[in-house]
């Protein structure tokens, strides 16, 4: 009798297990856990599950765990970029079945709301950044995704899946928010960007689609400086140690350059990025600030600049991905760590002292 | 005898006379005169010398003679606006003859730098707002225009002459720094103006040559609002009295405007714009500031918003003059007072005392 | 028993009858007929079916009943436009409800394809033209709609319905593939509109949403350039009797027009535009051709034009909305008659004898 | 007395002899001669007289001189290119002194008319391509240049004054009315390039600023497919063999590419553009067409593309300078031949013959 119970005991820890999974789940300031989570289900006909086969961990799971963002409550599981395969599908959703290879975009986006309609899916009235901020995330074996025809980017076959998951988020923000908004198609022209970290870096690398005629990297990190060098900077400028406003003052004539472009976050990148920007440039922001900053508008009201904020829209991942296919950037040079999502607080111990460790993005696998 | 000298005498003193000129001079803060100058003379190929037959008052004048433009040195004449005849032009004038009719522009471009070629005449190299600033200006009889081809403007024959002395300054500083930065060409969108004087005024007139949905008008004077009201604005709120941010985001489900222009010139305005601002909105700046001001990136970082900055070029005088001569816009409704150019002291005081007056823009005009 | 069976009876043919419905079907070139068919039902979880109010007859309809549209077959419900009422809606649809009102948009837009994730609906993979083309239309008392969350638009409270009836197609057209594509939105420019059709008069008046200087129309019925003046046009020629080249020459020194909008659909009236526009000018076709044009680039090559040519996208349909709403247009200026449903084939006759009957667009209104 | 005599006449026909220079000038078509010609002087304030270094041979030359371009008249010395020396200024020029190095544009601009303050230079009033058409050319050893302020540009020092040769004409004409009006700035986009001539190739060189994702180039000459494979062509197709249009819709999913550049200028060349363009995209012309060609918009009225035509304006040279002053392309790659000047019929040659001499463009260089 016991041989016949042992196996439907199996079958039913199995079927139990199956429910469960595991994710990294955000406990408070200061506190995050792996636990055994329910694994998702579909719950509404756009829906999608997403058994991820790639994570990464984003500066703004740092800030979560420091307690700085209010709108991500305790026991959340984290997580916003992430590539994988559809595990299940609501009624509704046309563009994918399951056993497709997916990249989930941080921002969800419904398609139809006025934002959406506008091109502004950051700000989704049902959706935007809500990943592992107000719905659980992607450092799990599984996730749900809402309006996933619209959230989802089928993987092109062939393509390197891990540079794929720095375009949930990395480069998109960095494309959109820098590049984009600093406008710097036109040949010739002079950046400057403020910050060397993943999204500074991921700067650089879009930056580098067009042929701007030279690009400066600012930055405290002499080892990210020299990956700035390595990922094609013309001039790097460790402003510890070297006064940077002189510096590109001197080398533009006095006049600054066309475009800076803030990845720090900080009142005093952003202040630096008054100094530096000349007439008719533009300040394309790209930074999350928890302060404000002091503009100076008795100096900058008749030079004829533009300042620009935003979060991304992720509306040019599909432009993103064709770059990738068509070997137009390798998004892989961001990456400086791997882990086995099993380690995955290793991960975050890694990232979390970049300084040290030298981390830029750290890729976590789920075993396939 | 006597007979015979008379005439002589007389005509000495003509001839001196003709050497000789009425002009408004700044003789340092707080002090102006109006004083016999030496008539200016063709310095350059590329200089015209007008006569003038209308000039006005800009809130700068007043700037100047508080001491807040160190630029401007006492003895210097004022005045950067105005109509004219030319009364003589150097070798290299291709473009106007004696005789011709014209438009003084506010900013002077040599058409040649880099600057000019981009259309940033503001920023010339070699011009740039100096009239009534760093070279004498147009309140006088004559004023030197370097750069005449390319800063001035011929007058289409059958237009308003006291209309076009507000298409030297006012007209295309409102267009260019606060209707075209604020991006309010779709038709529908919601616009908010912060400030009701001449240059708000001359922003809600231009921004009419559009069909936004509702422009609403903000400012602190009754009077003026009234003449808002007249000229077409939506809605007018005075903020001494009504809370202006709770009232927009009122009537704007929460969201704030597509396009708020400050046309004012102190933080109080700044940041009320910033307050009103919708997430993809656009914050033109057109006051002149004094101080830097307060902003709030801790908010903003993610609103998807721009900020834009500008001194007027004047690249929109010819579509300006355009419109004036098809009727699409009236700048005489700006004028509220007119004076003769030997009552220039009187148009100050009435100009500078605007809350009690309700001046808006003086004409001054001089003898024919 | 009779008594009985006849409630029944009734009770059956009510029911039955409940599955019907009137609507005016293509039977093969030239024929045309108003039939009983089987109302739709919800096929897919995007659909919704929309029981009409008001519809109308575009020129387009008259091409598919001469044969000319050979992707609609016979048997065919013909429209594709009007206003109605949400009937009933698929699992997936999540912006609308039963007993909303709606406007329903010519172009049918799943929101998730490339196409109409860049804004092009009118490719969209799943729609696109297809109402009253490849599947039935509005012309009956009720419709299915596909992808509805993305192709219908809620009606504020409050607007005249029949005014956006003309939003469906005729307004969105003249103003996506006439007046933005032909970039009149800064102030005093010259725009010649061949053609004084519906659609041409509703190019005029989506184009005073700007202010063009001069606005020409050109067509060979006077009575429609009499509409055409009422509705502001500023010169109206009747190229029948006059030289319409010549005369548009003579008026810009020679120059041509700034952006000239082919409104017609005929080669004569396309090469009519190649010789009024000026260097640098826009030609921006909206009419519907059914052969070659001859395209002079031995003249045109060196003249700096550009040439557009679009199907509806429907993408500014929001912004229509709100112009209405707003009062910044009246599209009840293009409706000349009003027919009942009953009446729908009067209607189609008097459309089609416009030169006659000097039809602009007709409403056509079902019991409500 | 003859030893007296014989310096004497000597320094008289020195004399003489410095009135005179060698040119290059079009006698009728068909004919060609090298000549003695008067050096041109100074005539007006804005006029500069250059000592050419450098000049090139256009096709537009050969153009000339089969009689097609019936503005340029025999006696005219031909030539629009070229890099020289300034050897005197009028009074008005304000931007160079003798002895500066310059770049010549082939569009000669006066930056006041209304087209010039637009920035179509091309249809300059008093300029646009004159040189070597209307006015004397720089296929001679001096040349004057009218409007010389805004019609040369200061050489960088240190830059490749050959590869600046590319940069008076072809490099902006292909830059231009090529990549900037087949807009495909963003990257992954499919480009065809119909035509690879040397404004082809230079189309080519300038469309990698960008980062398309697939640039492919068309022509029926191998050895110019062999050149653009080198210079960058992702993909060439020789269509005298092969079916360009099934080629590229099969590589496009039957779609067509998002831009297309014609440069060849022949109706066959540009309704092959037509059958290639995809939904949505652009067709940019930069050849010189001599003939009507068949648009075909019963199929294209749908499609929602945009045609272009332009005369290189030049108003990007300042920009193609920095780009080539940091090195983010190498004009030189163009040059296949270079000949002393005294040999410049050879030039003209080879050059004419291309097909067997394989000549890109060919540098004509002056004893400096």
């Amino acid at each position: 009798m016991g041989e016949i119970l042992t196996p439907v005991r199996d079958a039913a820890e199995a079927r139990a297990k199956s429910c469960l999974m595991k994710a990294l789940v955000y406990r408070g300031p200061g506190f995050k856990t792996v636990e055994e989570r329910q694994k998702p289900i579909v719950q509404a006909p756009d829906d999608a599950v997403v058994k991820l086969l790639k994570t990464t961990i984003c500066g703004t799971d740092l800030h979560i765990l420091k307690g700085d963002v209010p709108t991500c409550t305790p026991g959340r599981i984290l997580g916003h970029e992430g590539v994988g395969v559809v595990e299940s599908i609501g009624s509704g959703v046309t563009m994918f079945e399951p056993g497709d290879r997916v990249l989930i975009s941080c921002i969800t986006s419904c398609g139809k709301c006025d934002y959406c309609r506008r091109g502004m899916y950051s700000h989704c009235l049902t959706g935007g950044w809500i990943l592992g901020n107000t719905i659980d995330g992607t450092q799990a074996e599984f996730v749900r995704i809402p309006h996933a025809d619209t959230s989802l980017y089928p993987i092109p076959p062939g393509v390197d899946e891990e540079a794929l998951v720095m375009l949930s988020d990395v480069l998109p923000t960095a494309f959109e928010c820098g590049v984009l908004n600093g406008k710097i198609e036109m040949p010739g022209i002079s950046v400057a960007i403020i910050g060397a970290g993943p999204i500074g870096l991921a700067t650089l690398l879009t930056a580098r689609f067009f042929s701007p005629g030279k690009i400066i990297m600012v930055d405290r990190d002499d080892n990210r400086l020299a990956v700035a060098k390595k990922l094609g900077a013309d001039l790097v400028i460790n402003n510890a140690h070297e006064d940077a406003i002189a510096r590109i003052r001197g080398l533009t004539g006095g006049a600054g350059v066309d475009a800076v472009i803030e990845a720090v976050g900080t009142p005093e990148a952003f202040e630096l990025c008054e100094e530096l920007v000349a007439p008719g440039g533009r300040i394309a922001n790209v930074g999350v600030h928890g302060k404000k900053v002091d503009l100076h508008l008795e100096k900058l009201w008749s030079q004829n600049i533009s300042i620009t904020t935003r979060l991304v829209d992720t509306v040019t991942t599909h432009i993103l991905l064709k770059a990738v296919e068509t070997h137009k950037v390798d998004p892989n040079q961001l990456i400086s760590h791997r882990f086995a999502f099993a380690r995955i607080l290793d991960a975050y111990d890694t990232f979390g002292r970049a300084a040290d460790t030298h981390a830029l993005k750290v890729i976590i696998s789920m075993a396939e």
